[in-house]
């Protein structure tokens, strides 16, 4: 696309009345350049089995086509008629309670079901033929949010013992061996007797189904993406809406999909990201989703979907709908497209607000909304494109994600964190240094293109991704890795030699205790750091130096011999070892120190969250830099020289201009 | 009747030995005229299929007529004998798990099952047929606590649909539009393929559903009346024991029953109530239970269970016994009856104890159970048939209480309140405010009988409601509204226009955003309140005047332009409109302020509370008042001349009396 | 044996490759002197169905001959193979939920199963001829922690139907009145028709059908018993792992089992025992489940498991794995056992370490438990079956323990203490003061043995049990009981006399109300207690005198009245009832008083906790005490004269030794 797309998703289907001029009118005014429709109505285009009517459909294509809004097409197949599951009960997805789910939600079938896939094809090959006529229909969304949703029928069953079969050439005593099957007499003697995983406590097992699980979501789309390609033009766009971790808002690596793999049957990234907002509106989500989304091609993708007024807890402040908008244009979105239109007027996500509340009429949100509108048409040209070279990545694992579900760092303890939480505790302590990064996959093979790569809890990883990073420390990379790295191999089995795996040398430390922190700080005479924020928590490795550096050690009478905190020169590079959880001032002074140290990070000036700074380069070759006030308070900052956009005008090196509350500036330096 | 009714549960089935003669001898001394029987010993009146054995209730009938006490004879139906259970399982009910009961508790059989039906009404005309010839027999309860518990086996999925086609007179689309079941391709195009409703993502299907199950209730109970019917003699009446929302004691509006409706059935209302004592004892559920059941059909009602010494938390302090059963009487009951004579001695009533505890002798209890005895032989005359004129009145309504589990205030949230803690906080402040009410079903047509009609959550309400309500406020009245009200229709399909719906003009307001507080407080400068007590919590509503007056602004940088309370005169009345929760104090003041202003509450010296006071006239029409001390200190009150009635002496206009902790005083005045 | 037994777990078929001669140079090293083997690898031993290899086993056990370390051959039947639950699924345990647990973890079968039994039998056959040869097996393990599982499988209905037939001598008209099933209308007319207790609301019959499936166990390892015999030596042992109630660590008396019926089964008694370490590190664990397992066969016990590393928040500290060494030989432990040797690289116990960590090395535990080691090898005489004469008894029961989880103290609250909080509140406060205790069985005749007995909670108790603690106290002993004692008789019906039955008398005391205390204190002038150590909590009995002395009161405006403690001389003894849930703080000062002026704690200066003192005979009838430093702080204690054991060197009469943390003494005085 040649322009910021800006767009809501629009569902005829489900208006109290008639209102399509109406809305287009509105959204005209408004500057919503492009519409996404169809997902998620397969029971009005199929109504019966057979019975084809997408007369919503092409209305709305023809009344959008006719006031010039782009459209994107969403294939309809997350959420199923209740005609197929009244007849093909097969159709609703088992998970590992044995039960099927009952008729209801979306994104309750089972995406491996052949009925299913069947009925899936079908419904996207009538919608193709529908809409291939239609030049403004700029792309495509495959399903939405896809998922496994658990799955693990017995069918998967099959697929899955298949799958390992393969996977181990045939060799159950390779399988018993790696898997460690012996334990509690759960050895595997023939094919035919692999008992169903879901009663496992085997987690070797238990992480290579959930890697399966994954697996099938990639093939699931990929043959969406063959369909739809049947029938696209060069010029339309493949896309899907990935979304992340949920916690009640999104938060962090999606468990269930492997974005990675996933993203290679797309022509272009998309993602929904949802928020926290008001005194809880902090970047930091738009921030790491964005990032993780625009690393998966290593390009501009879209937001599918973010909210607009969304749940009654979100309903923004004034300027926290403009505020989000150019946050994700600051990360290298190319559209900003909200969820949705209008409020919905029955079911569950009815309290889930649209721009428009449920009277359909002009409100504070809609207002703000057009104003980014406007905003957004005139600096497109500015804007779009944005091209980001990060000096620093973050490398995350879909696999230690799972294993750490299956081995928590303290099992029974409140709270007790999860793989995520270690992954934002690195973002988050980044992002409020300014420092923008990349998400990394593990599979990443050019890591000497960063200055620092941070490794949270790569608990799970085979021996050529460890040998890698290994290789990139002695090549003169800056590696900071956190406990529990390369802990077990790729089929989560603990090495049995010494830990870290690989690293032992490279971070000049071994260990082979650890244990749940009580009462623990951490002593250092490096950082300046208060002491309440000293704690140790979730977590520590008890670590014995063997050539590194020590930088923080253990404030505990039975502890205080072992290291927390390591450095080591190895080869050309740095390797630093943070042996437990921190506080995240404790993280930041260090990270911050690190940075500092290694030359990594130039303008110390850069410290000014909750001044959010973001860079990228434009289509003219310009920097743009985007000033985000993530705060209810005026914030005066010193900027380049450049021209800010918003304001179109002049400022000179240095300059102290003032940001409003949840306001931001941008400025171009030619 | 024409005496005050005193009574117990007995159980000869349960006796650990013969006692019969005992208790009687015990019960007479007490005071004690009534007893209820036969409710819940179906096993031993039916030990087998059609073998019938009722010779306790004989033995227990014939021991009461000689002793002049009379009987209440309860249906058996609410706990099903083994046999039947295990003859025919499908009598079980399958609630949305799926899966039928396991044969134990009572109240675990489909209401609806045919089996269940054939056994009940043979039970039922067997045990009439015994007990026809006692003239002591002085009426019958239905059933027991009969609710529908959650029956959606297939039987009752298939008479939804019949329920539904009827509704809709067979018209899908309308259903689909109303119900918005386009929603997540939730659309439905034929009767056969109507899903269950076990998993509905979609709340107006769920609240209809759950209105149908309420019908089962209704339409259960009056077959057993036409059952009893047949042998009944006119002088004897026919009850119910409705029970109340239950969190661990009586809190609020039933969910699954229909009290209204119902109670049509019935000749008298029935009901039970259980609350905290000790230092929670407030008055306020035997208020609330007692305002609620009188009002089912306007007229006094039968206290069928209360508590005795009940769970051990509940041990009553010296006194508390006694004030509760005046307490009752002060609502307008006609009876106070325990549950139950005797403590069990096995099974999972073990500890709900009785007024004997387990040795079956004199205690504590018993001695002040036998000191009301006495008093109520003594005062019945005085006491019995008190009416009550109320000048206020709380509308509630069981659609919008479902439609509140559907829809939350603050979904995810903790605590979250529901629909009945919003009746409660209006109640519980008109209650500590001595404002006596009403507690009225949302059909009512006669509602300018009232001064002030308190509206919490009306969240789901046909327009004939609301119509009627504005008529209201139009012709004099004074309508106060919580948030949340007249913002769904009766298809809990939110209103496509402005909120309220219908009520806007009649408000002089209006809102389309709402948001969860966070650190928000409430600003005026007409109330007189601390500002500890100012917060707002749970919801709030941000309320646009078109012509009302502000009575409180949202105190928060970002809401601080909207109201939070306003008031608006239309036509001859007063509408105000409360759009947040606010503390009990907040509420309280304003209430008191709207009472005085508007001149519905005369007396400004009942603002007396811990010392409840509940007036009535009775059969002489002269004046009642209770002075009822809810605390653990004595109290000093000013009275009306008049007598006291429990010391039997002459008080004079204003006369200072103490009143001890936990007792009262009962003025009667000519 | 004529040697301490120093041993580990060891299972070569979860080696990750071949370790057996390195990890026999490593045990030999650290004086490991015993390994068990075989529990729970079936799968390896019988691969197929019917396929036999047993050469692990054959492999360690003539590796471990050639090394002169002993062998524990532990019957594998815990954990079954994959084969089995996929051809026989009725194998898989059905417990209450009426689901068949799913194939994975271990203790998932139906003990009673004939399927499963028949391949037990095979299995333990085929191993008994593989390993009778073998001179330095030493002993047998029946099973490992066997429990029912929660079996309630149609085969198990039918079992207990039978069961209580024979009970009741088919008298149903006796089981009805007994078990109160008139109540709720489950009275039970027909055998035939005797419903699954799964869903019973009868604590009577739930409490018995936990009874029964207790006797199921003891069943089982009967059988297993007889097996074994057919095949082992006399010189060899047979025991068995018991374990306890289970709450993060070993707790309490073990719900699910009967302990003393069940050791009837064995020659020697074992069990495991896992505690809390680091600061948490209290000596209560092991000092309260060696002392139950001591007293099940009156004489020395086997620790078959206890934690070398454990979980990562048990990491020990340096001396706590010493300390706990000789704990367990404090209390008359003749072994200590570790599991397991090395740490598991795959599934749910990896986080469960062994002596090794996972890189297999010498770490500091193994370290220190190599000094353990050659502590053990040197002192082995003078520690070895010690004798232990204790003056006080702690009575406990099985079917208390259950009733009270059917009948709470405090349903609904929280925290809701049960059966074994009572007795870990008394078992804690006599081991902080010192006194040593034998936890004896409801069942014990020779009562009059002890100068105290204390009964913590005994609510479900026959007539013969009650007159024998009346008899004792007769008899001249002193006996405490807390509330809620002789509340019920064996078929959990409350006695309908007063409480506590036929204690009455010897108490002095009846009560006939309780409730739970809201804001209650203890009142006395006698005991030295502070005030904020005063408090009552869970349940309290508002006892009357009728005799006894009240040493104290509740401190409350309403119950004042009535007593809390009381105290009355019966026959020759006397008889302390406690009424309520007091502080540990003010059940030490009550119990101190106690043992002192009844003469039966001698010496006054062993109130020195965190040193616990623990006693015994040697073999050479000479006085063994260990003095056992639970604390991270140095203490100074003085001791008897003697020998000092660990250093070897004499001590003389109240010399003032000092005992570095987490350390301890060993004084033998001849």
């Amino acid at each position: 696309m040649k322009q910021l797309l800006y767009g809501v998703a629009y569902y005829d289907e489900y208006m109290p009345y008639e209102r399509l001029q109406e809305d287009i009118r509105m959204m005209k005014t408004a500057g919503i350049n492009v519409v996404r429709i169809a997902e998620s109505t397969w029971s009005t285009e199929e109504p019966e089995e057979g019975i084809f009517d997408f007369s919503h459909v092409i209305k709305v294509l023809d009344a959008m086509q006719e006031a010039g809004i782009y459209v994107i097409i969403g294939t309809p197949t997350y959420a199923i008629p209740a005609w197929m599951a009244k007849k093909y009960p097969e159709v609703m997805v088992m998970d590992s309670t044995g039960h099927r789910r009952p008729y209801g939600a979306r994104q309750i079938m089972d995406i491996t079901n052949k009925e299913y896939r069947f009925f899936a094809e079908r419904i996207i090959r009538k919608l193709m033929e529908v809409v291939q006529g239609y030049s403004h229909v700029i792309g495509f969304q495959l399903d939405n949010e896809s998922k496994h949703f658990g799955t693990c029928s017995e069918n998967v069953h099959e697929m899955f013992v298949s799958y390992m079969k393969k996977r181990f050439q045939g060799d159950l005593k390779c399988l018993n061996e790696e898997f460690g099957l012996d334990y509690w007499s759960n050895r595997i003697n023939s094919w035919e007797e692999f008992p169903s995983v879901v009663g496992t406590i085997n987690g070797s097992l238990g992480c290579e189904f959930a890697k399966f699980q994954r697996s099938l979501v990639t093939e699931y789309l990929q043959c969406q993406r063959k369909i739809v390609d049947e029938y696209r033009r060069p010029d339309q766009f493949v896309t899907h809406n990935f979304d992340f971790e949920w916690r009640g808002h999104s938060f962090g690596v999606q468990p269930d999909v492997n974005h990675y793999e996933t993203a290679k049957c797309l022509t272009i990234a998309g993602c929904d990201i949802y928020h926290p907002t008001q005194d809880y509106l902090t970047g930091k989500e738009i921030g790491f989703c964005g990032d993780l989304t625009r690393t998966l091609k290593k390009n501009n993708y879209f937001v599918m979907e973010t909210q607009a007024q969304g749940f009654p807890n979100w309903t923004p402040y004034n300027g926290q709908v403009r505020l989000q908008a150019f946050s994700h244009l600051a990360s290298g979105a190319d559209s900003v497209m909200y969820w949705h239109w209008h409020s919905i007027h029955n079911a569950c996500e009815t309290y889930w607000k649209g721009v428009l509340s449920h009277n359909m009429k002009e409100n504070v949100v809609y207002q703000e909304v057009a104003r980014v509108g406007k905003e957004l048409a005139r600096l497109s040209p500015k804007l779009i494109h944005l091209k980001k070279i990060n000096q620093v990545a973050i490398m995350v694992s879909n696999d230690s994600l799972t294993a750490i579900e299956w081995f928590p760092f303290a099992p029974g303890q409140q709270p007790n964190k999860k793989y995520n939480d270690i992954v934002r505790w690195i973002y988050d302590a980044l992002f409020e240094l300014n420092v923008e990064c990349d998400i990394i996959n593990v599979e990443e093979e050019n890591l000497i293109q960063y200055k620092m790569i941070v490794v949270p809890t790569l608990y799970s990883a085979n021996q050529n991704t460890l040998l890698r990073l290994k290789e990139y420390v002695n090549a003169g990379g800056c590696l900071v890795s956190t406990f529990k790295t390369a802990f077990t191999n790729e089929n989560v089995k603990v090495w049995s030699d010494d830990q870290p795996y690989i690293l032992t040398e490279c971070f000049g430390m071994t260990y082979n205790q650890f244990t749940l922190p009580v009462n623990v700080i951490l002593e250092d005479e490096m950082l300046d750091v208060d002491k309440e924020e000293r704690y140790v928590e979730l977590f520590m490795e008890l670590l014995q130096p063997q050539g590194a550096s020590v930088i923080a050690t253990y404030g505990h009478y039975n502890w205080k011999q072992y290291a927390a905190i390591t450095e080591n020169k190895f080869g050309q590079g740095t390797a630093i070892y943070i042996g437990c959880m921190t506080s995240k001032a404790y993280l930041k002074a260090l990270l911050s120190n690190v940075l500092e140290t290694k030359n990594i990070k130039e303008e110390k000036q850069l410290d000014i969250y909750p001044i959010s700074v973001r860079k990228g380069i434009n289509e003219d070759g310009h920097e743009i830099t985007y000033y985000l006030n993530y705060s209810h308070e005026e914030q005066e900052i010193r900027v380049d020289n450049g021209i800010e956009l918003l304001c179109d005008r002049n400022v000179s090196q240095d300059e102290v201009i003032k940001i409003a509350p949840w306001d931001l500036a941008i400025v171009e330096r030619k």
